[in-house]
C-alpha cells in the first residue's frame, strides 16, 4: 500500500442549497472504513437509500490495516456460555479507566460527565445487537474469543475479565488479518445490498438549508465538485487527525510523530463540523501504539502500530543505554512512556527508544505480523541495525539516529550507552534468569503476555517474557517511538451520533460515528477492539435515528433576485 | 475576592446585522485585563474611538492576581545596560523550549511551524515598543528586574539568562501586588484618556455582515442584550478556560482541577470564535503552576497559585509518604508532576502530593504572598494539617483526604504512610546537612532558588533550599495538586493578532490577543512574565493592525423583505 493522490483541501466553510445537486439520496456516509461501512449497511437494511463517499483510491480505512478485534460487552457468545456481564459493572469498568482522577463508584455517573456517561451507557446497549445483526446479515461473521482478556483485565471492576472480544470469522489464526476479512464482507454486503459506493471523493464541506444539513460538497480525483443531496442525513465516519501534524501538536498530549491510521485521516470532520458550530471533545487523547521511528518520519502508508512487542532475550534502553521501560506494556501505555518529560534537562529523553535483541529472538520471535520489529529473512528490514558485537551495534545506532536528528530535537547517544547498555543487559539477565523484573515487572500482567508475540518454547518456565539476553553476538537494534493508532478526538455527538451546537443542540441532519467524533473513552483504552466494538454501537444507533429524521427540503426559499 | 454574578452563557453563533445597534465606537475590546486594557490604550491612542467590555463587575481579570512580571526581550533597560539579546539568539532560546522534540538549529524555522515562529518574532520586535509606549504615556511605569534569570538560564541557547523581566513601579518589594499596581495604571490612564469602559457586560456572540465582524452582542448582569458595533475591528483579550471544566477535560494534557485565572475565565472566545469558522490551537497546554487542593474543588475565586514553595525543612511526600518530586522545580514543571501516569495500576499516582513542614518553616519561612501554603498567623489557614508527632499529623491527613475522596478518584494514604514519611525525613535530612539533593537535585537551578522563598538565614550554607527536618513536633502538612494560571490555547491568529480561517485567512474584523487565543508557547514556560509580555507586544500589534482596518457598512443589503 502505498500513498495515493486525493483531492487537495479546501475550504471547509458550509454552502447554502441554491444551487442544483448532481446526486441525491436518502443518507449520505462519509468513509468507508470500520465505521462508514457499517453505518451505510444499517442504514440500507432500514430502506432507506444509502450513497457512500470515500476519499481514498479503496475502501477500509484504517479498520483494514487492523487486526479488526471489536469489543462487545454482554455480547452473544457470552450470554450462552453464561459469562454475567451487567451494564453497571461494565459502567464502572469503563468509567475507572477513563476518568481515574475522577472516578468515584458511589456518584450517578461514576465520576463520568454526563456525556460521557450516556456514551458509555450506549455501547453496553448497542454494540451487541449491532454486531448480530451484521453476522445475521453475512456482512460480519465472527468468531468469539472466550479467552482474551481486557487490557486491565485485574483491576477488581472488571467482572467480566475475558470474553467481550470478537473476530472476524476467516481471519487467521493469530487474527491478524481480521481487517482485511472485515472490510471485504462488509463491502461485499454493502454491494450486495446496493449501498451506491463512491471512491476518490472527498468531501469538502456541508450544504445546509435553514440551520439543517442537507447534503455534501465533495473534490474528485480529477478536480470536479460533486454535489450529493442528503434527504435526511450525513453521517460522516471520515476517521481521526493522525495525519495532519499542526492538529496534532496543537491538540495531543503527546508530540507524536504520526501513526499507523489510514493515511486519509487529516481531520476533515474537525473542520467541517467546526465550521458549523460544533463543539470539539476528546481532541487531547489518542488510541496510542509504539511505532518504529523510521517509517513514522517517512509519512509511509503501510506503517502499523507495534501492538506486540516480541521476543524474550530483547529489551528497550533510552539513548544513555538504561532500561527505562517495562517493554511488555499494553500498546497504549506503552507509548506513552516515549513522551514523559524530564523538567529539570527540558527534553524528552525517551522520544526515541532502541529495541535490542540477539540471536535467540531474531531466531525465534521474528515476524512480520502486528508490528513487530524483530522480522524474518526477506521481509523489509530497513530498520534493523546491526552489529557483531555490544560496540558494533553501538557505533551502528549511533550512525543511524545521526540521520534523524533534525527529527529528534538532536537525540543523539550518550558517549557511556555501550557501557550502560552492558549494565542494563547484566542486570536484566539476572531479572530473567529468576523470572522476575524487579525494576520494571516485565510479565506480571496477564495483557504482557497475550502481546508477548513468538518466543523459543522453554519447558517450565513462568515467566516467558524475559530470558537472558547472549553475551555474543550477532545483536540487533531498531528506533522505535510513540504514535497513534488513530485520535480520539472531533465533534461532541449524542449518544445516536448527533453532532451538537455549542449548547448541546443537535445539529439537524449530521451525524458522525468514529475516531472522526469524540470517543467516551478519555485516555482509556479499555480492551482489544475498544475502538471498532463501540463504533459498531454508534454506527447502528447513528442509522436507526438518520431513518427517523423527517426528509428535509433541499432548496430554501430564493432569497434574493 | 469573591465568585460575582455574571450573566449566563448563551449561543455562541453570529448574528447578521440587521437590526440596530445600541452603541457604536471603531474598535470593541472585548475584557480589561492585562490583554484589554493594553489593547484599548493603544488603540486609543492610534486616534481610534473605543469602547472595553469587561463581563465581570471589575478591572483585571487574571493579571490583577499576579504579580505582573513581563518578559521583554532586549528591553529598553537592556540595550542601556549593554545587555546583548539578538533577535537570532531569542528565536533559538524559545525554539529550543517550545518544541524541544523538533528542535533544529539549522532549520530556518529552527523547528517551529511557519506561524509559531512569525509570533516568536513579533514577540521579539514589538514587546519593548509596547513597553516603551505604555512607559512614556503614563499607563505603565517600571522598574527592570535586573538580575532575575530566565526559567531555563542554563541552557546553552539562553543567551541572555538575566534582565528581560520588567515589573510595574511602585509594586512592593516582593512584586507580589504587581498586578494591583500595573491594572490600577492602566485603567487610570484609560479612563483618563477616553476608553469607554463598561463592566459587567458578558459579550455572547457576534454581529456579522458579508463574512466581516462589524459587532458584538453582550448580556449585561440585569439580562438586557447590548449591541455593539465596531466600525473597524473587535479585539478579544477574553483569558483562557481554566474555569470550564467541560473545556479543561477535553482539551488539555493534563487532568488539572482548575487554577488561577479569574473565575470568569470560561473559554468564551473559543465557542465565538469557533462558531464563525476559526481555528484553534494550542490547545493541549497551559501556563501550570502547583494549587492548594481545597481551594480548586471549591472554585475558590481568590485562588493564587504556588509560584513559590517556601521553607527550607520542608519536603512533599506522596500517598505512600515518599519523596517523588524536586519541590523547587519552577512552578510550570512542578505543576505537571502530579500528572505523572502509572501504566500498571492505572492512576495518577501523585495527584494529590502532600507538603509537610516543621515549626522551623514555620516560624521562619510564613508568608501569604505568592500563594505560599505556610501562612502567618491570623491569615486564612483552613488549608494547614496539623500534628503533634508525625503519626498524629499522618492521621490528620488520612482525614482530610477521606474528605476529598469523590474529587481525586478515592485518593487515600497508604498504611505505611508514616513510616515510609520517617525514612523519607530521614534521607532528605542527610541531604540537606550535605547541601546535595542526590534523589532530585533540589536547589541545583537558578530558578529554583530564585523561587525559594523566605527562609531562616543560616550563614556559611551552600543550598538554601534544603534544612533537616526537626526531630520533634508540631509539624504541618497541605495538601497540594497542579492547577494552571490559565490555560493557553483558542483561535489561532496571525502575528497582527488577526483570527483566521480554516485556510489560515483572516477573518475580516476580529482579533484576538492573550490567553484566548493561541499562544506560539507550546508547552514551554519560557521565563517569569513569559505570559505578560507577548501579551503586551500583540496588543500593539493588534491595535495597530485594527488601526488599519476600513470603516465597514454595519448594515448589508436587506435580502428580503
Amino acid at each position: 500500500m502505498t500513498e495515493r493522490p486525493v483531492a487537495a483541501r479546501a475550504f471547509a466553510a458550509p454552502v447554502p442549497a441554491d444551487a442544483p445537486f448532481d446526486l441525491e439520496s436518502d443518507v449520505v456516509v462519509v468513509g468507508g472504513g470500520g465505521g462508514g461501512l457499517p453505518a451505510a449497511l444499517f442504514a440500507r437494511w432500514l430502506g432507506d437509500e444509502v450513497v457512500l463517499l470515500e476519499k481514498a483510491p479503496e475502501l477500509g480505512g484504517t479498520a483494514r490495516k487492523a487486526a479488526f478485534w471489536y469489543w462487545v460487552p454482554n455480547n452473544a457468545p457470552m450470554r450462552e456460555l453464561g459469562i454475567a456481564d451487567t451494564e453497571e459493572d461494565f459502567l464502572r469498568y469503563v468509567a475507572r479507566l477513563s476518568r481515574p482522577d475522577r472516578y468515584d463508584p458511589a456518584a450517578p455517573t461514576l465520576g463520568l460527565g454526563e456525556w460521557e456517561y450516556a456514551l458509555c451507557r450506549a455501547i453496553y446497549e448497542s454494540a451487541s445487537p449491532a454486531a448480530e445483526l451484521l453476522r445475521e446479515r453475512g456482512a460480519l461473521p465472527y468468531r468469539h474469543c472466550r479467552d482474551v482478556p481486557d487490557y486491565w483485565s485485574e483491576l477488581p471492576e472488571d467482572k467480566a475479565p475475558t470474553g467481550r472480544v470478537l473476530v472476524p470469522e476467516g481471519a487467521r489464526e493469530s487474527m491478524s488479518d481480521g481487517g482485511e476479512v472485515g472490510v471485504r464482507t462488509m463491502s461485499e454486503a454493502a454491494a450486495r445490498d446496493g449501498v451506491d459506493i463512491r471512491t476518490g471523493h472527498r468531501v469538502q464541506r456541508l450544504v445546509t438549508a435553514d440551520g439543517a444539513v442537507v447534503g455534501v460538497e465533495a473534490s474528485t480525483t480529477d478536480g470536479a465538485t460533486v454535489r450529493i443531496r442528503a434527504r435526511k442525513a450525513v453521517i460522516f465516519a471520515t476517521g481521526g487527525f493522525t495525519h495532519d501534524r499542526e492538529l496534532r501538536e496543537n491538540f495531543l498530549s503527546a508530540p507524536v510523530y504520526g501513526g499507523c491510521a489510514a493515511i486519509t485521516n487529516e481531520g476533515d470532520f474537525v473542520r467541517i463540523a467546526s465550521s458549523v458550530g460544533a463543539q470539539l471533545r476528546n481532541m487531547n487523547y489518542a488510541w496510542m501504539c509504539p511505532i518504529p521511528l523510521e517509517k513514522a518520519v517517512a509519512r509511509r502508508a503501510d506503517l502499523v502500530g507495534m501492538f506486540s512487542v516480541a521476543g524474550d532475550s530483547m529489551i528497550f534502553v533510552d539513548k544513555r543505554g538504561r532500561r527505562v521501560v517495562n517493554e511488555k506494556l499494553p500498546y497504549n501505555e506503552l507509548a506513552q512512556e516515549f513522551f514523559r518529560w524530564d523538567p529539570t534537562s527540558g527534553e524528552y529523553p525517551n522520544l526515541v527508544l532502541i529495541q535490542v535483541w540477539d540471536q535467540r529472538s531474531q531466531d525465534h520471535s521474528a515476524s512480520d505480523e502486528y508490528g513487530r520489529l524483530i522480522v524474518p529473512p526477506g521481509t523489509d528490514d530497513g530498520h534493523v541495525i546491526r552489529g557483531g558485537t555490544l560496540d558494533e551495534l553501538a557505533a551502528a545506532i549511533a550512525e543511524r539516529l545521526e540521520r534523524y536528528r533534525a527529527h529528534t530535537g538532536g537525540l543523539a547517544l550518550a558517549e557511556d550507552f555501550a557501557a550502560n547498555l552492558r549494565a542494563s543487559i547484566e542486570r536484566f539477565n539476572g531479572f530473567a534468569e529468576r523470572g522476575v523484573d524487579e525494576d520494571f515487572g516485565r510479565g506480571e500482567r496477564a495483557v504482557q503476555q497475550l502481546f508477548n508475540g513468538l518466543v523459543k518454547d522453554e519447558p517450565g518456565r513462568e515467566n516467558p517474557t524475559m530470558w537472558p539476553i547472549s553475551g555474543a553476538g550477532p545483536y540487533y537494534a531498531a528506533l522505535v517511538t510513540g504514535g497513534t493508532l488513530d485520535t480520539k478526538g472531533g465533534p461532541k455527538a449524542t449518544p445516536d451520533g448527533q453532532v451538537v451546537d455549542d449548547l448541546d443542540r443537535p445539529i439537524a441532519g449530521l451525524y458522525g460515528v468514529g475516531n472522526c467524533v469524540a470517543s467516551a473513552s478519555a485516555r482509556a483504552y479499555w480492551a482489544g477492539g475498544a475502538t471498532l466494538g463501540p463504533i459498531l454501537a454508534f454506527a447502528y444507533r447513528a442509522a436507526n435515528a438518520a431513518h427517523a429524521e423527517p426528509v428535509r427540503e433541499a432548496a430554501p426559499a430564493v432569497t434574493s433576485a
